[in-house]
C-alpha cells in the first residue's frame, strides 16, 4: 500500500467520524432520542422536557465533550460503578502508553526506519512512498542503526511495565476502598455451597442446617436451598409476554388514537381479546402457583444452598476452607449479588460440571482455529488483482484510482468485522454453558475467550496468512516462531494501519451515535404506542468491547518497533475512545451487576502477552536483519518481563479474588455499632430467594410487577 | 545382548544377593552389631544381652523375613508413621501393577513377539538368541498380533488407574485417620507468619501482638517472633564440640585402659588437658550467654513469627485467608513440627526467597541438562568395541567370553551409579536453599527434584544417546517426539534389563548389609572407646530412595508392551524390597519428622508421567509398525489418563494439603472435654522457642543435654 492510499482511507474514516459526531451532538439534543442517548436520565430523573422547541437544538455543539471530560472518577464510580472506571482505565492506561511509544516511535525510529535503504525506492516521491519504507525492513541489513530499535524496545517494556504496575496498584486500591466503603451486602455474609452429600431420609436442607450448625456454631445464620425451577421460569415468562400483550391490548382500546406519531392504527379496537387475554393470564398464574406449591411439597431440591453467616468474617472463614472430607463435597464460592444469579447453571453436579467445562474448552478451541477459513477468505479479497480476477467484469471499476484505494484500505476490514460480530454472542453462550453461578463470571470468561479468539484469527491468521494447518503446524515448532513471526509481521503493518483507521475509529462512531439503537427506537415507536413501555437502559457488553480495545493495544505493542506509523492512529482511538465511552457510561449504560474491578487481570495478562510477543518478534527480527548479538541481548528481555509479570501475580491477583481478614474484620467491627443491623438480618434470610418462587400476580395488580421478573431471566 | 549374557548377569546377582542375605542374617544376630542392624531397639529398650554365646548365632536363618512380614501396617503405622507406611504402599502398589502386567507380558506379549519374524534369526538356538527377539520389534510390520499390544496397552493402563484411586484414597483415608487418633501437637494450633511489616518504634513483637489480637481477638493465643540466631548456633555447635572433647579426655584419664577391644591407646593421660578445656568451655557457654541476652535487648528480630491459637479451627482460619492489605505481607504458612524446623531460612525476605527460588530452579534444570556428558561417556563404556579402541591393551583380557559378558552386562550400570550417589545431596543442598521452613519439605523438594533428575538422566540420555544439546533440541519439536521415542526406547530393553537386575538387586542388598555402616562402626569402635557415645538412629532418606523405586516403577510401565523381559525382574525387586525396607523401618530407621503422607501425590505424579510415556512410545511404535488405525486409536489413551489425573487431583490433593474444617472442628470439640488442656497450652506457648535460645550448661552438668543442640542443626 503506498501513502496516498493510505491517506485516502485516514480521509475518509476522519470524514466519516466527525459526521458522526455531529451527527449526535445534534440529535442527541432531541427529547424523542433521549431513550436512545441518555436512558439513563431518565431512569433516574423521569422527567421529560418535551415540546420546548430550541433554534439551538439544531446546532452541533461539543458541550457533550466537556462534560464527558470533566467528570472525576469518584463520580463515575459513584454512577456506574467500579468496573466502568476499570473499562475507562484501559483508555488511560493505553494513551498513556501510547504517547511516550508514539514520542519514540515517530521522532526516533520513523527517521531512522526513512532514513535507510534496504527497499532502495526513490528517496523524494512522498505520496507514492510505499509504506514499507517506514517500517523497520528498510533499515540496512547489519545496520548499526538497529541498536536504536533494541534500546527503543527495552525502553518501551520498562515503560509499559512501570505503567502495568501504577494501574495494578491503583485499581487494587480503587477495589479494596469501594469495599470499605459499601453499606452490609447480602454478597458478603453469604456463600455458595455445591455438593451437598445426600442421605437417605434427610432433605439437602436438613443436611446443610446440620453441617453448619456443627462446623460453625457461633457465626451460622440462616440458608436457602436451590429448588429446580426451570419450568416454572419458564411459565413465568409466558405470563410476562402474556401480561405486555394485555396491558398493550387495554391501553389501545381505552385511549384510542390520540397520538399524532402513531401512523398506522393496526392493532385498534380488539375489546374481546382483553377479556380473552386476561382469561388465558388468570390460568397460566394458577399453574405457577401450582407448580410453586409442589416444589416445596415434593422436595425438589438441587444440591446446592445459599448459606448466610452473622458477620462477613464468618462467611469468609467458610469459603476457605475446605468443608467436608471429601473433597468434592461441600464445595463452597463467594455468594454472587442476588440480581447477578445465573439460577439454571446450579442444577449440574460437580461431575457434569467437570465435564462440560472441558467440552466446552475443546468446543472453544476448535471454533477458534475452524475461524480462520472465513478470514483466509477475507484475506483473499483485500488482494485487488485476486478480485479482478474472480469478478472479471469489475476489472472497469476496480481500475478507477479512487475505487481500488477505497477496496485495498477499506473493504477487507468491513467484512472481517461482519463475521466477528457473531462472535461474542457465541462465546458468551459457551461460557454460560460452563456453569458459572453469575453472569458476571460467565462474561468475564467470555471475556477472556474472545481475546485469545481475537489475537488468533485477526493478528495470527492475517500475519501468517496460510491454511489453518499450517499455521497450527508452526506451534509444534516452538524455536522456529521468532523467525517466522519475523518474516511475517512487518509485512502486515499497512493492513493493520488501516484496520486501526476503518474498524477502531468506524466502530468508535458508531458507538456514539448508536445508529442501530436509534433506528430500531424509531420502528418501535412507529409501530407500537405504549407510552408506559419501560426504557430498558442496556449495559455495556464488557466480553465484546475490552477484547477489542486490548487488541488494538496488542497491535500497538507489537508494531511498536517495527512500523511506529501505526502509533498516531491508535492514539487517536484511544483518545477519542475515552471520551466517547465515558459519555456513553455516564448516560446510555447501565451496570447490571459488579465484578469490582475483576476485568483487571485480563487487561494486564494481555499486555504481558503483547510485549512477550513483541519480544519474540525482535529477537526473530535482529536475526534476520544479521545483527545476532542484539537478538541474543533481547532474550532476557521476555524472561524479565515474565518475572515481573510473575511478581505482580503474587503482589495483586490475590487482592481481586478475595478481600483480607483486616479489611473484613474492620468492616465487621464497624456494623456492630451500626443501628438498622437487625433489619439487614432480616433482609438477608431472604435476599437469595429464588426470584421464580416468589408469589405472582398479574391479573388483578397492573402495577410494575415485572421488575423482579426481568432479574429472573438475566 | 544375548540372552545368556543377560543370564550370566542374574545369575552373578542373584548370587550376590543371595550371599548378602545370608551374611546379613548371621551379621545381625551378633550383639555388636545391633547398633547397626538393629539401633532403633537399642533406643527402645536401652539393654544389650552381651556376652550369651551361642552356636546358633552363626547359621544363617530366615526369621527377619518372617518377623517383617508379619507385622501389620498398623504396627508399622504405629512405630514408624505415616510416610513409612507410605513409602512400604510404593512396594505394594508396584507388585501389585507389575503382578499382573507381567501376568500379561508374559504369557500373552512375549510368545507374540517371539513368534514374528521381523528380525529373521534362528528359531532354535535359544541361549545365542538376541534378547531382542523377545520385544515387539521381532513382531511383523502391520501384522494384525500388534491389536495384542494394542489392547494391552488398554488394559494395563486400566488396571495402574484403578490401583492409582485406591492407594490414593487408602492414603487419604490413613491420613484423615491418623489425624484424628493424634493427641493435641503444637502445629496444629499454630502457623507461621511471615513478612510481618515494620513500623518504626514498634517491634515485631508488638506488631504481630496488635494484629492478631485485632483480626482473631477470640482465638489468638501467644506468639514467638523468630531471632537471627546463626552465630549463636555457630557458638553452640563449638561448644557441642568441645564438650564431647572434654566427656572423652575425662573417660579416658579416669578410666584408664581396661577394654579389651581397644587395641590402641592414643589418647592417654592427658589429664592437663581436661582443666584446659573447662575453662575453653566455660568461656564459650558465657560468649553464648551474653549473645541470647544481647538478641532480646537489641531486638535482632526477623520478620517471622510462630502464632499459636486456642483452637486448631482458629489457627486454620489464620492460615487459609489472606492476612494483610498486602499480600506480599502477613504471610501464613502452616508450622511444621518443633523438630522438623529449618531456623536458618528464616530471615530471607519475601523478594530473596522468590529470587532464590528461581535461581534454584535455573541451577538445577542446568545440572539436570549438564550431567549428561559424563553419562554419555558410560554410555561408550557399555559399547564392548569402543573400550578396546579406547584401551588396546585390555583387548586380551576383553576377548574373554566371561569378561567380555560382564562388561557389558554389569559394569556399565555400575559406573553410572557411583555418579548418581552425589545427586541427592546436591539436590537437597539446592532444595535447602529455596527456603523452606521444615526439613520435611525441602526433602519433598528434592525427591521431587531427584526423580526428574533420574528420569532425565537415565531414561532419556541413555535412550536419546546423542549429544546433549540434540537431545533439548528434540523436545522443541513436539511432534516428533513419538517417533523419536519408537524408535529408540526398544533399543535400550537390554540396557534397561541389566540396570534392574544390578542396580536394583545390589542396592536392595547393600541396603539391608548397611556394609559401609558395619565398616564404619567397626572403624569408630577401634579408635574410640566411649561407650556412653550416644547411637545415632539413621533416617531413611525418601529423597534418594523413593525416586530410585518410582524410577522402577517407570522402566516397568513403559517397556511393559515393548520388551517384556524386564517384568519379571522387576517384580522380584519390589518382593524383595518390600521385606527388605519393611524390615528396616521396624529395625534400623527412626522417623525424625512427620509428613503424614505427602510424599504419596508425587508417587502418584510419576506413575502418571510414565503411563503417558508409554502411550506416547505405543504411538509411535504402531505408527513404525505401519498400523497407523492403532496409532491413532490410541490417542485417547494419554486424553483420558489425563483426565483421570485431573479426577484425582480435584478428589484427594486438597486432603493432603490441609485438614477440612469437619475434621478440624471435631477433633476441637473432643479436646474441649480433655483433662490435661490447661497443661498443654501451657506448653504450646513454649513449643516453638528457638532451641539456640534455650538456656546452656555444659560445664557443672554433664547429663545428655545435647539433645536439644541436635535439633537446632538438623
Amino acid at each position: 500500500m503506498i501513502l496516498s492510499a493510505l491517506l485516502t482511507s485516514v480521509g475518509i474514516n476522519l470524514g466519516l467520524c466527525f459526521l458522526f459526531f455531529t451527527l449526535y451532538s445534534v440529535l442527541r439534543k432531541q427529547p424523542w432520542n433521549s431513550a436512545v442517548y441518555a436512558p439513563r436520565q431518565i431512569g433516574d430523573e423521569e422527567e421529560e422536557e418535551d415540546g420546548f422547541f430550541n433554534f439551538d437544538m439544531l446546532l452541533p455543539s461539543a458541550g457533550w465533550v466537556r462534560r464527558a471530560w470533566q467528570v472525576s472518577e469518584d463520580e463515575l464510580l459513584c454512577r456506574s460503578g467500579l468496573d466502568a472506571v476499570v473499562f475507562i482505565r484501559i483508555f488511560v492506561f493505553s494513551s498513556r502508553v501510547f504517547a511516550i511509544g508514539g514520542a519514540i516511535g515517530i521522532f526516533v525510529l520513523l527517521p531512522v526506519n526513512y532514513l535507510g535503504n534496504q527497499l532502495s525506492i526513490d528517496f523524494y516521491d512522498l505520496p507514492n512512498k510505499n509504506l514499507e519504507t517506514f517500517s523497520i525492513s528498510n533499515v540496512n541489513d547489519g545496520s548499526n542503526w538497529l541498536w536504536v530499535h533494541f534500546s527503543a524496545a527495552y525502553i518501551f517494556t520498562g515503560v509499559v511495565c512501570y505503567l502495568l504496575y501504577y494501574e495494578y496498584n491503583h485499581i487494587s486500591l480503587r477495589r479494596i476502598a469501594s469495599f470499605h466503603s459499601s453499606p452490609p451486602q447480602p454478597r458478603h455474609y453469604t456463600i455458595v455451597v455445591r455438593g451437598i452429600p445426600s442421605s437417605e431420609g434427610r432433605s439437602f436442607s436438613e443436611a446443610v442446617q446440620a453441617f453448619f450448625t456443627d462446623n460453625h456454631p457461633s457465626t451460622y445464620l440462616s440458608h436457602m436451598v436451590v429448588h429446580r425451577t426451570s419450568k416454572i421460569r419458564s411459565l413465568i415468562k409466558d405470563a410476562e409476554k402474556l401480561y405486555r400483550t394485555l396491558a398493550r391490548a387495554k391501553s389501545q382500546s381505552s385511549q384510542q388514537i390520540n397520538k399524532k406519531d402513531r401512523l398506522l392504527g393496526l392493532f385498534q379496537g380488539r375489546d374481546t381479546d382483553v377479556s380473552h387475554y386476561e382469561q388465558k393470564l388468570e390460568d397460566l398464574e394458577r399453574n405457577v402457583r401450582t407448580e410453586q406449591h409442589s416444589l416445596t411439597e415434593i422436595h425438589q431440591e438441587v444440591p446446592a444452598a445459599f448459606v448466610s453467616f452473622k458477620s462477613r468474617f464468618g462467611a469468609a472463614v467458610a469459603l476457605h476452607m475446605q468443608q467436608g472430607l471429601d473433597p468434592t463435597e461441600w464445595l463452597t464460592e463467594e455468594a454472587p449479588e442476588p440480581r447477578d444469579i445465573h439460577w439454571s447453571s446450579f442444577s449440574s453436579s460437580f461431575m457434569k460440571r467437570w465435564i462440560s467445562r472441558i467440552v466446552v474448552v475443546v468446543a472453544c478451541v476448535a471454533l477458534t482455529i475452524l475461524f480462520l477459513i472465513p478470514v483466509v477468505l477475507v484475506q483473499g479479497l483485500a488482494n485487488l488483482e485476486q478480485l479482478e480476477t474472480w469478478f472479471p467484469f469489475l476489472k472497469g471499476i476496480l481500475d478507477l484510482t479512487i475505487v481500488s484505494q477505497i477496496v485495498t484500505g477499506y473493504l477487507p476490514s468491513l467484512i472481517l468485522q461482519l463475521f466477528l460480530y457473531l462472535v461474542p454472542p457465541v462465546m458468551l453462550m459457551l461460557s454460560s454453558m460452563e456453569g458459572y453461578l453469575s453472569s458476571s463470571s460467565t462474561e468475564k470468561s467470555a471475556c477472556t475467550k474472545v481475546l485469545w479468539f481475537t489475537i488468533w484469527n485477526i493478528f495470527f491468521a492475517n500475519v501468517l496468512s496460510g491454511s489453518a494447518f499450517y499455521q497450527v503446524n508452526i506451534f509444534l515448532e516452538p524455536k522456529n516462531i521468532p523467525k517466522i513471526l519475523a518474516e511475517a509481521v512487518p509485512g502486515q503493518a499497512t493492513f493493520f494501519i488501516s484496520y486501526v483507521v476503518t474498524s477502531g475509529w468506524t466502530k468508535l462512531s458508531s458507538e456514539i451515535s448508536q445508529l442501530t439503537s436509534l433506528l430500531w427506537s424509531y420502528v418501535t415507536g412507529v409501530f407500537s404506542s405504549n407510552d408506559d413501555e419501560e426504557i430498558e437502559v442496556p449495559k455495556l457488553p464488557y466480553h465484546s468491547e475490552i477484547p477489542r480495545i486490548l487488541f488494538f493495544g496488542l497491535l500497538g505493542t507489537t508494531y511498536f518497533f517495527l512500523a511506529p506509523l501505526i502509533l498516531p492512529f491508535l492514539l487517536i482511538y484511544f483518545c477519542i475512545g475515552y471520551i466517547t465511552f465515558r459519555n456513553q457510561l455516564l448516560n446510555v449504560y447501565e451496570p447490571k451487576y459488579e465484578t469490582n474491578g475483576r476485568f483487571w487481570p485480563i487487561v494486564h495478562g494481555s499486555t504481558i502477552f503483547s510485549l512477550i510477543l513483541m519480544h519474540v518478534i525482535a529477537i526473530g527480527i535482529f536475526g534476520l536483519k544479521k545483527l545476532p548479538l542484539a537478538s541474543t541481548l533481547t532474550v532476557p528481555l521476555p524472561i524479565l518481563t515474565l518475572l515481573f509479570n510473575e511478581y505482580c501475580r503474587r503482589r495483586f491477583v490475590p487482592l481481586f479474588q478475595y478481600y483480607p481478614t483486616e479489611s473484613i474484620v474492620k468492616k465487621d467491627k464497624e456494623d456492630q455499632n451500626r443501628p438498622n443491623m437487625a433489619e439487614f438480618y432480616d433482609k438477608l434470610v431472604t435476599a437469595y430467594r429464588d426470584p421464580a418462587l416468589l408469589p405472582v400476580q398479574y391479573a388483578r395488580n397492573n402495577s410494575s410487577l415485572s421488575s423482579p421478573l426481568l432479574q429472573s431471566q438475566v
